[in-house]
């Protein structure tokens, strides 16, 4: 399938089948995927959890309104972002590149240093932790077509109680919050209402301005 | 290549060749990809400008701390969020859903509508604005890759003044907000300091926790 056939294909299935499960080489590059995603400076702001034990998914649902995804996917991803910029961070990502690319450091990368510490730890942790969860919406959105480049069921959730989900998987004392769900697996399309739906999505006409 | 390879392909052009421009068919699968892009309740809560006018792009070049790809891609890409979700905007995102599936409403769908309209209003621009932003992410994430399966280069780029970009571009007045941008063109290795450099990312065994 091309790119756009793949994005054709998905849809956030509503129902998994859960005799189903992800292969560990699917899985294994979608997760690459997700470790290829750019993000702001570099920083990879956020970390994932990769949960298969049945017991904490049911937890899970709990704290989910109770979709089924939760539990009949094969592995549910949490995307759970830093709960702040700290020096101790920022340093550690320049120390990381810098030393894989085993070219020493430069001006302009100890300028670009001095200038993000010196800017984002005193904005806070709630400013900081709005940046850092929009980066794991890029990775989302690498994990979604990844998955369907592997024809692999993705449904995107931001429907749960983050605080209640925190406190389940220790996020908190990781310096982690969690920012979406996103269950793996396979859908159940016999019984998902939405499996026969058109996919529905404005015309490039009310969406596009082109400025020429 | 696969999609792996694709984004390792892929990186943040610094500096792009300007005697260079993406084909017509490339940039329609490039904005296609972007109008699949999957959003919180399918609401699609952001517009596209697609900007290939040289005098506009000198001046947002300006507004982005100099950098030259403003200028030098073929095509920017202004991704703007609504500024809030508004009745209307709900309204006109489930009635448009609901004519394009063509099956009419149903008790789910209503009740679904009747709890965004009752919740999302009242929180106001600011909480509203977060989220819409979040979308555009996953769409950014969406170009990247769709730009990579084409071969085409593209640095994103949130290092601009959005307030100068917004009255630049008249977008406060259409309920917009600018929220990254997106060069699309060509890499000028030979030019680029970035070009040479390994890519960077940390490794699985300290980005991915295992859950079983």
């Amino acid at each position: 399938m091309t790119l756009i056939e793949q994005l054709n294909w998905r849809y956030a299935a509503k129902k998994m089948d859960p005799s189903k499960a992800v292969p560990q080489d699917k899985l294994d590059r979608i997760l690459e995927a997700i470790r290829l995603t750019p993000t702001s400076s570099g920083l990879q702001p956020y970390e994932l959890l990769v949960i298969t034990n049945k017991e904490i998914r049911e937890k899970i649902k709990d704290l989910a309104w109770g979709q089924s995804q939760v539990v009949d996917c094969s592995h549910l991803i949490v995307f759970a972002a830093w709960d702040d910029y700290t020096a101790e961070r920022i340093n550690g990502s320049f120390d990381f590149t810098i030393g894989e690319r085993g070219v020493g450091t430069n001006e302009r990368t100890e300028a670009y240093r001095k200038n993000m510490l010196t800017n984002y730890p005193p904005r806070g942790p709630a400013v900081n932790f709005e940046h850092t969860a929009k980066q794991t919406y890029i990775a989302l959105g690498f994990a979604m077509i990844a998955a369907a480049a592997e024809e692999v069921d993705s449904t995107p959730m931001e429907g749960f109680d983050p605080v209640a989900l925190d406190e389940l998987l220790g996020l908190r004392a990781k310096g982690l919050r969690s920012v979406t769900i996103l269950p793996l697996g396979y859908r159940d399309a016999a019984n998902d209402w939405l499996a026969p739906m058109k996919k529905v999505r404005r015309p490039r006409s009310s969406f596009v301005t082109e400025i020429n």
